[in-house]
């Protein structure tokens, strides 16, 4: 199972990034209405919500560089626990930021996995 | 809930971490035998192989200090998604190191909250 989790955190991370750096409204599909997000101290839930806050986030490009992609399963497989560390370019800046981001993924009734809990944080040195 | 599940992180982060920096064999009543622990890219699991694992970490004194304390219901309130970020200080180093460090929070049959989950990374700028 542990495999099974950090395979399917891997797939996921992928494309939660890509599509966050290239259109950030397609996240839509990827969050539930009961899904909650905390992005630095704000919080938000409920899909429409949370892709309000995301695409309302005051940056035009933006790229994700993951570090480290860490994954358990929750609850006996019922769900899993992703931490992912990296680094941030925002805009035209070069230097980039750090951040760190926790999600829980569920399965819905069809059996695909969604974001139920998603705390995105800049870290600093 | 949400303020709830705030208030039981930020007090569970503050006793873990003076315990972690006190007393590392005292975090074994904070774990169940289902719990996980991710150290970096070491995975364990189950109480006694998790504080075998913490008290065994080559340093001897540390000190984390949080920067931000995030925190979300999981699964309607059965569980509790933490992100912590901070600064870990080792031994007589003077630079403090980054981290992030995710759990979730489940509660046994006495109602009392423990660590499911824990995910450890170093978090390099």
């Amino acid at each position: 199972m542990n495999n099974n989790a950090q395979e399917i955190a891997t797939q996921f991370v992928q494309h939660y990034y890509t599509t966050f750096d290239t259109n950030r409204s397609q996240l839509a599909g990827l969050y539930r209405d009961t899904s909650a997000l905390t992005f630095e101290t704000s919080q938000v839930a409920g899909v429409a919500s949370i892709v309000e806050k995301l695409t309302s986030l005051p940056f035009e490009r933006l790229q994700h560089r993951t570090s480290s992609v860490e994954a358990q399963p929750v609850a006996g497989g019922s769900a899993i626990l992703i931490l992912v560390t990296g680094q941030l370019l925002v805009d035209q800046e070069s230097n980039p930021l750090s951040f760190a981001q926790a999600f829980t993924l569920a399965q819905d009734a069809s059996g695909q996995w969604y974001v139920a809990n998603d705390i995105f944080k800049l870290v600093y040195a």
